[in-house]
């Protein structure tokens, strides 16, 4: 029998709980020993639930998981940084496997809670921590028994996602679709990580750290998000079959890595512009395989918890050791300056007479420059980041709302 | 040391001959135990071929290999079925593993297959054999430890696929994009596996009767292809703003099965639309995980020799042993009568006299009739599948050449 500790009953956890309950006879029946849950950390124990449970096995005390010899599985679900991270480590140097859904702890500590993990002779997997409801991590795992990854890209979080595709289709303004997206639970109080792209820079960096063996921090990786966007960005795009993507991409080359977490312009007419509201897509370029692509869910109840139910199955039927982090020492993040690209800049104006001087600016490095009312639209020619960063850079001396994109 | 016996060494078998040689080093990586190819069955051995081998291994006798007590696993890539069906037996029978890449075995003979391999304790993989870049099988059997599949689909065939995106994009005839086809290498001399669909009807048997714990064979599935469409279709539907795709379908509602071979009209905005040239797309609709979706290479020398690489690796890690098909007697093929679609049929005439007829035959269940010189264009009511079976025999009272698919 293995015993498992839950860490938190929330969404996630709640439905961990009823995929092990609801489903005993078909998750059993695909491991090769018995398991159940043996005790829940919540912060309070009287408080109702919404489901029928034995309230037996909840305790608000956390030492009594993890002192707790009779368990072998904990599985992290309350979230946050700092005491999930203190959890995770005391858990794994007991010798018990961890589970968690936790992008950023994995993001800020995958390699030593690795290390932690195989000097105890025990699993730490987090594919909920990436894309719930795509098996990216263990798909990624599988590829590399065979092939070296060249690339991974995609749009790896929902509501920035949502937010786009329904400006797209509704042609109403993002202040108006955020809030909607706050009332249905899409996103957070406060959006910042989603809409400014700090939640896809740490999914990009944990899934480039295991495909190129290095250790990429999520804060070392150059990200602009959609807090700027316009619905006259939009219309812009529209006249030009283009769709705009929060998208993140990370790419190896003679073992220099290229990552970024930025707003991309792809054609109406291809997989990724259809990819819409909150689903998620991830895009690997590999040797052997070529081209992979994977579409699903990117989060919600039901999906993470499949992600955190597969982990523990993995765990299980011991299918998880066949993958380590070795570090390649000779691999960094360089951001390859070589790589040339159009990006898409728009400039907004308080100030009409500020216009022309931002033109001025940009028309040497521009290869096509619109005015319309307070807006300027430029398509640049096809230059590298560094030359994108002083642009903007110099952008922001003219107007205080920019928004670009880079065009594939 | 694992040891193989490889049976052919065709296109696919020189693949997987070349990962196995040139990725020693990183597949070795990935398995618990050191893996050689042992003897290889050729036709020829004197043939002059295009790697660099120790052609000591080579035989053209199979005892070599079946007979062969050093060997552990046998990978069938000699195509064919009665030959290559008793070899599969054989070394099931004497206690070897088996892997093949061999649709036309595996959907004739699956369930007997897996019986002798269980009853030898062995395993039998054939992730080759569907959608040879997607690793369709794998993550099938993955989904199923917590879901259960509500229904199977997609692009599974990379010919029709060219064929009818390459129609789209030049605005060729059906005649000279199969040529075209031919001369690269993607159709057969002969191509009415491909064009007529019964290659993915022996796919979609194998992924439903997986999915579905069910003993379905391809000949049971209705079965149309894309043999009769002309560039006058193409252009009807490029006004409609749709896309035609050769398109397999499954699903099961309260242990009725519903399968189906048969060209698609999908919105030009949509991720199947955009699935082009000879990539494969299978969609997958699940209780807990929702939709999920992959995008991939077909076939090919290097995708396909990915996927028989890939069971070899699981059957040295003994991750094969967690499925088995236990068949649920409850479950039939019945094509569900009360699920009810548009279709669009296309009639063509030599004989202007009979075109009023077929008309006049065909307005009593249709919402949309369109005469335009020798084609009769015509949109459905909503109707069931035998319905639409009754309009398309008749309508061959009146036309020689008819096309149809159905409407999403």
């Amino acid at each position: 029998m293995i015993k498992i500790g839950l860490l938190g009953l929330g969404t996630v956890g709640t439905g961990v709980y009823e995929i092990l309950t609801n489903k005993y006879d078909i998750v059993n029946n695909s491991v090769k020993e018995e398991l159940s849950i043996e005790k829940i950390l919540v912060n309070n124990i009287n408080k109702k639930r919404n489901i029928n449970m034995d309230t037996s096995i909840l305790t608000n005390n956390i030492n009594d998981i993890l002192d707790n010899n009779d368990i072998d599985i904990v599985v992290e679900l309350i979230g946050g940084v700092d005491l999930a991270y203190k959890y995770i480590k005391r858990a794994l140097s007991s010798g018990k496997h961890v589970v968690t859904a936790n992008k950023a702890v994995v993001a800020k500590h995958m390699i030593e809670l690795h290390t932690v993990a195989k000097n105890n002779n025990v699993g730490f997997l987090y594919e909920a921590s990436v894309a719930g409801g795509i098996p990216i991590i263990k798909s990624l795992k599988e590829l590399m028994k065979i092939n070296k990854i060249h690339s991974i890209s995609g749009i790896i979080n929902g509501t920035s996602n949502y937010i786009l595709s329904s400006m797209e289709q509704e042609n109403v303004s993002f202040k108006e679709i955020l809030k909607r997206a706050q009332d249905l639970g899409y996103a957070e109080s406060d959006p910042t990580d989603d809409i400014d792209g700090y939640d896809m820079a740490r999914k990009i960096a944990i899934l480039s750290s295991l495909a190129y063996k290095v250790e990429l921090k999520d804060s070392d990786i150059k990200t602009s998000g959609i807090r700027n966007i316009k619905i006259n960005d939009i219309n812009f795009f529209r006249k030009m079959k283009l769709s705009v993507k929060l998208f993140a991409s990370s790419n190896i080359k003679n073992n220099a890595i290229t990552a970024v977490v930025e707003p991309v312009l792809v054609p109406t007419n291809s997989v990724i512009a259809q990819v819409n509201s909150n689903l998620n897509i991830v895009d690997i370029e590999c040797d052997i395989l070529g081209k992979y692509q994977l579409i699903g869910q990117g989060a919600g109840k039901d999906p993470t918890a499949n992600a955190v139910v597969s982990d523990i199955l993995d765990i299980i039927n011991k299918e998880y050791e066949d993958f380590e982090i070795t570090l390649n020492e000779e691999v960094a993040l360089t951001n390859d300056i070589n790589e040339f690209k159009n990006y898409y800049i728009r400039c907004s104006f308080d100030d009409q007479s500020k216009i022309e001087k931002c033109k001025d600016f940009l028309s040497s490095m521009s290869q096509d420059i619109e005015v319309k009312e307070n807006d300027l639209f430029c398509i640049t020619n096809k230059i590298n980041i560094d030359s994108k960063d002083d642009l903007l850079l110099g952008c922001t001396k003219f107007s205080k709302n920019i928004f670009y994109a880079r065009m594939q």
